[in-house]
Formats: C-alpha cells, structure tokens, sequence
C-alpha cells in the first residue's frame, strides 16, 4: 500500500504532473502483451537517473515492488506488475546523448524508440542491429531487460551483444555504471550482460552504450515459397550447415502466409506450404555470390517459386508483410499466444514436424513463424482464454512444445524471455542449483526483493 | 595448511599420481607470466566434472583456497595461488568432446589448448575467432576466465560472444550448467557471461559449448611502414572512422619492429618509425574492394610503404613476427611488463603520444604494440625488479599510462583482465558502489571466499 505520506515523498521527487495514481490510469500500465494483467499502485515517470535513485530510495525504505516499463510490447509478462507496488515507466527518458560513429557507439537513455536509434543514426551510414519485431514502438530499456532478438540477429547477434555498458541504479537507489566507451573491456565482472535479460529484477537501467555497426554496401531481399513445409524447414538447415550466415532467415508456413494475406493482400501464394524470407547483405559482389550458394540450397530443397525484390520498395513491402504477422494473428481470436522456443538449426525440420502434430492433437489451430536460421521459432496459437475448455488444451499443447524442444536440446526462449509465462518450464533446461545460483544473486543484489518480484528469481 | 588426513582425503578422489604437494614440483605451479609469485601446498590434477566437484566439496569443508589454471600464460597474476592453497590444474581435462559445424558448436573441456579446437575445425571449413597472442599454448578454461582476446577480435569480438554456454562447480561442489547449444537462449540470467572473464574467483569452468564460425573465403594480409608514429595511429583510427572493419588491425612501433628484427631478422623496416599489419577477410570480391578503400586511407595518412603478402607462407610468416614480439621483448630484460590499456579508437593517437611521454619522462624504454583497431593497447616496458630506483619509474609510468587511458574515456584491460595486476586502479574506472556490487555477487556464489582469493573481489 502506499500510503498518502509516501504518495507526498515521491511527488516532491517528480511533481504531481508526473506521479498517476487514478485507476483509469493505472489501467493502461497494467499488462503486456502477454495474458496476465495486474494493476500497479501507482505509475512514476522520472526525467533523471537522479529522480530514479531518490524513488527507489523511498521503495526500498517503504518495502514497496518496483517495475519498470518502456512500452510494455513485452510478451511474456515482464513488465506486468504482479505484486502491484510501483511502476517505473521511462518514457519521459527518451533521449539520445551522443552518437558517435568514429567511435561507433550511440548513448541512449532507456526510454528511447529502438526505430529513433535507427533513424539518428542512418545519416552516419551506421544501425544497430538488434531489431525486435516491435522495434518501431519498443524501447531500448525494454529491449535490454530483455536482451531482445530480432530477424537480423541471426547474422548479428542479439541485444547483449551491442551494450557495452550501461548506468543502472539499484533497489537501494545507489548508482552503478557497468562497461564503457570501449568495443573491448575486461575490467572486472560483465555486469553489463548478467543485467541484459535479467527482466528489471537486478536494477533500473537509466543509461546505455549501445555498439553501432556500418550499414552494409547491399541488401537483398528473397521470397522462396516451398509445396511442402519439410523442404522449407530442410533448406533452413541445409544454408546453415553449408556455412552460409544471411542476415535473417524467417519461416512462415502456410497458416501464416494466409493469415497475412488475409490481413494486408499483397499478393502472397496461399498454396505455398511454406515460405522463407531470406536476406543478405555486404558488399554488392559478395552478395552476387552468396545468393547464387543460396539458390543453389533453395533448389536443392525442392524450392518452388525463388523471387527476388527487385527495389527498395519491394524490399520493405516482404519486411512489412513479415512483421504484421503478430498483429494478424492477434485478430484472429480474443487471444494470442506467441511463443518462442529455440532449437539448434538442424533440428528445425523436427521440430517443426512436432509443433504442428501438437497442436493438430490438441484441435488447436497453430501458425509456425520462425527467425529460423538460428533456431527460434515462434508458434502463435490463436485462442479464447474465456473458453475454460479450449484453453487447458492451449496451455497443454505449449507444456508439450516446451518439452519437445528440452528433448532436441533446445530452450525456453529465444528472445522474449521468462517473465511470467516460463517460469515453469525452468527445470526443464536447468537443474536446480543453477536456478538456486541465480535466486542468490538476485538476493545478493536485491535483499529485499523489491525489484519487479514475483517473476523468475 | 593440507593436513595429512586431508590430503588423504584429496588422493581419495584422484590417486597420489594426480596429487602433488613436493616443493620442487609446486614451483612450476607458483607463477603466471606476470611478476608476483606464490606457491600453492598442493596441486591436483582432475579428469571429470565429478572429481572437481569432490575436490571442491573437500577444499570448502576445510576453508581452503582454491585457484584454477589452464596453462599458466595469463599476463595479470590471475592463475597465482596469492593465498595459498591448492592449484586445480586442468591439464588432463583437455578433451573435444563434440564438433557440430552443422549446428555451429563445439564442446570442449577447460584444459584443451586453442589452437587444438582450431585444428579441430579446420577440415570442416570452421574457426573459433578468439586468437590469443597464446593461442598455441593457452587453454579454453583460461581464455574463458580471462575474457581473452586477440588481433582478429576487431572483426569478430571476444571469448566472451563464443560462450554459447559452460558447466561449472561452485565452490560447494555443486555442478551447475548455464546456456545451451542454441545461439539464441535467454533463459534466465546470462550466466556464462557472468563467469565469463570472473578469473575462477565465482566457479570452476568444467566444460564449455563454443560457438563457431565458417573460415572466410579469402584472407589477405598487409604490412604498412609510416616514417612518422602519429600518421599511424591516425591511419587506424581513419580507416575505423570510415565504417570499415578490417579482421585484424595490429600497430608497431619503431622500438617494436627493431626488436623483433634484432630476434627474427625478417627484413622488417627497421626505419620505420610505425607499422600496421591490416587482415582483411571476406569473399575474394568483398577483399578486393576493401583492400581498395584501405589503401586509399593508407596513403591519405602518408603511408610510406604498402606491401601484401603474396602467398599463405609470407602470410604466416607476418604474422609469426607479430606474434613473437612478446618472446623478443621478453629477452630484452630480467622483467617484462606488458600492459593492456584500451581507449575508443579515436584516442588512439593521442593515447599513444601519451604512452611515449611517459615513458620518456621516466627515462624508460617502452614499445607500442597494439590490436590498435578496438584501441586495445599494450605498451611494453622492459625492466629490471631487482633494480629499486628503476622499478619505482616503471610503476610510476603504469600509474600514469592508467590515469591517463581512464582521461580519453578508456579502460584498464581489453583482454588480459585484472588478477593482481589491476587492482588498484578500479577506481579510475568504477565508482565504489559498482565495485561493492562485484563483492556482493562474489560473496553471494562464494560465501567462504575460497576461490582465487585475493584477487580483484
């Protein structure tokens, strides 16, 4: 509870304007994208890693949960305030402090639009790789609290891979600054990564260094559809194994292309049993010569329609088709669950096979999307939570996804994370003093476990 | 102090074959390549992850230190047995467990040398980036505790972004795993990074699964001599500036060039007052028009001569003369400090001015070798320990080359990590809460404070 003193200790840090505490405004804060809502106390928006440290100092004295928030596209349930108390959100922390690409890095706070970077820093002929399918609504707070994927890690890398340092304050509101400027820092433990994807329950990341990669010279864009959904997984399998690495590799299979199709009609093949989205890029004579490896594995794998984008508009139109898959599905009944196994590529093809059987055993409808050349797969199961019946097949089909993917080495997430909705599946791909090693850090740096509680540790 | 009953205990798990306490045979476990010596009472010899745990499970039952160590090439005091106690020595646990190009992974134990799991990969088409200047002698289990580096970590980073995961003992003998095979996974915390680079003061490494990439098409190798120190680093930081991501980037400087050739007599330039040797990888097209806008900024930098190997053998033999510059500088005196400062690449000349002052104020010799493309640097200083008055100048000039790394918004080690060498300027690059925080996680996971001691946590 926080009571009208405590309500007064953090007004004099952020002012009235900036302290909700309304119920029709707490509401807004009070879910994800994922299916668990619970309502915070009250919503505080700090302008200052200053104001952040004061109001976790009044949350710690007081005993009351912290949760912080970007955009609250999560879809596992992070940001979700299960134990009430505070939310933290950043939005009016959304700015870029310095971009230098002679250095090539960017300093952000953590409110900052991941598709902002993007645009502050494409007149330097820099990006950043890391593109979650949120990315034009998504923070970079958010993205690292989750170590966020993306198409394009699969040539790139993820989230993690691209801090290389950060400014967080903790449950005690003490400052901290992990990393640096510097592309190569072995000063002391990587604090830096043990907080990317640690879901808000080590600290609040009020700033980051975020590594900045050239542009590449030439990107090109291919639409391969498959009769047969083996082949396409196959062929996924086969590039890799080949030691081809395209910048993204994304599998849809035939639910999804007409799900998509459906939606925004851009002329999809709606007999394709499935599809790859491939993209490469580098140099233009690199790229010649890595699409003809490519094809070559395409029509090895039995490749029906091979279709190159032949402009930059056609390019983004595949891109825009390929991320209004979520928001499609979404539509297509009160609820969706998006999930996010990852299974080593050669793998892929079974686990594919599996999926589908699952959920055609459970009388579920499943759409398979899949940044597939590293593994990651999303299946996205339309369905009424309402439906009491419907929804313990749901939740069974996922339990046997998840065991299906531990039994071909694989693991629980890829890029959304645990938050709420994985907490179970843990055992499945850890023992248990592994999940006990990481309670003991979260107890070493968070006693009082205020900081997002309720979730994983 | 190992009583007789607990070395019983000890040879219980691994025989008296595999258990050596005599003081000539601790000698060899007593050092690093750093300067500060000490002797463990025992050193064991383990074969399996089981072993580890037992002898961890009777060192914690009696409060005894205990320090891992691979091949003892760290460059910081890490591996030294500061407090005593027992080595745990990973020699024969040295095995390639699984080489899965398909999947992109390898699985190995902690004592198998580098430049194995290359060879390992080779017939396959695959390499494991992190190339050490001890790559032929150094082990996975070092690298990983160290974080290492080396010159093609420009391209390709660290160890640290090849932990796909590991298995570990903690000081109580319990076995824990982090990660998996997939190269996406963020479930839960990211631990192996966390112990990545943690110098075996959290968990002993038992076995770790490395990600692995295609060998490049083609590799082409430059040697660059400028008559002037400044336009070489100027040269590096332009050709950084300009977006382009040479594989290796390595600077030497005039006293580093006449070293080697007093050693190797390889026709270096010895009136070159500065030289690069730039790798480039890539498909044969992608190199050539590289080597194109290299060259270009090459000569905008005045460079005096640019000469490509012409064959693998001059490749190697280049590259052989890098390499052997810490031998060569070795030789030159009783002592060898080979430091690690790292600065955002646009410091670099500056930085380098700075080391040279320095080290002149001081009236010292001081060599520039640097992977001058991530602004890592090593300034090497030959000097006597036995000399009091010299010795006092060389620790001097450290502080300041220290100070002045942390000024230009830099760090204190780009790869050889803190040990005992480091400690005391953390603060120049850390508050004292971040600081604490380490303490806390070390305190957390080792509560006895039994592993590696004495070291940075």
């Amino acid at each position: 509870m926080i009571t009208d003193s405590i309500k007064q200790e953090f007004i004099a840090i952020v002012t009235e304007k900036r302290y909700l505490d309304r119920q029709e405004e707490l509401t807004c804060y009070a879910y994800d994208a994922f299916l668990v809502e619970a309502m915070p106390h009250a919503v505080i928006f700090p302008e200052t890693t200053d104001e952040v440290s004061q109001i976790l100092k009044v949350a710690s004295s007081h005993n009351i949960p912290v949760t912080a928030r970007g955009a609250g596209t999560s879809v596992c349930g992070a940001p979700v305030p299960i134990l009430h108390g505070i939310v933290v959100c950043f939005s009016k922390m959304d700015k870029i402090i310095e971009v230098n690409t002679r250095d090539r890095y960017v300093i952000v706070q953590p409110g900052v639009i991941n598709a902002d970077v993007q645009k502050a820093l494409q007149p330097f002929g820099f990006f950043y790789p890391p593109d979650p399918g949120s990315i034009n609504t998504s923070t970079i707070g958010g993205n690292i609290a989750q170590n966020a994927g993306g198409p394009r890690c699969l040539k790139y890398g993820v989230t993690m891979d691209y801090i290389l340092g950060m400014e967080a304050v903790l449950a005690d509101g003490k400052i901290v600054q992990f990393g640096s400027r510097n592309v190569k820092d072995v000063t002391g433990y990587k604090m830096a990564a043990l907080f990317c994807g640690s879901e808000g329950t080590l600290g609040l990341v009020t700033q980051a260094i975020l590594k900045v990669v050239p542009l590449p010279e030439t990107t090109k864009t291919l639409m391969v559809n498959f009769n047969d959904l083996d082949d396409t997984a196959n062929a996924v399998s086969d590039i890799i194994g080949s030691g081809i690495l395209p910048a993204a590799m994304e599998l849809m299979d035939k639910f999804t292309l007409n799900a998509i199709e459906d939606s925004a009609g851009l002329g999809l093949d709606r007999e394709a049993a499935g599809s790859l989205l491939i993209e490469i890029d580098g140099t233009a004579e690199a790229c010649e010569k890595e699409m003809g490896r490519i094809v070559e594995r395409l029509k090895a794998n039995n490749a029906a329609r091979i279709q190159e984008a032949t402009s930059q508009a056609e390019q983004a139109q595949i891109w825009t088709a390929r991320r209004s898959a979520y928001g499609v599905f979404a539509r297509l009944a009160p609820n969706l669950i998006s999930e996010d196994v990852t299974v080593p590529v050669s793998q892929v093809p079974e686990m594919i096979r599996r999926i589908v059987k699952i959920a055609k055993n459970h009388g579920l409808k499943v759409g398979v999307l899949a940044h597939a050349g590293d593994g990651n797969m999303h299946p996205m199961i339309p369905a009424d939570k309402g439906n009491k019946e419907e929804w313990a097949r749901v939740e069974q089909a996922f339990d046997e996804i998840f065991e299906a993917a531990a039994d071909l080495g694989g693991t629980l997430s890829g890029e959304h994370g645990i938050g709420l909705a994985k907490v179970k599946y843990l055992p499945l791909v850890m023992n248990q003093d592994s999940i006990n090693l990481m309670t003991r850090i979260k107890q070493a740096i968070d006693p009082q476990g205020i900081l997002n509680p309720g979730k994983f540790v």
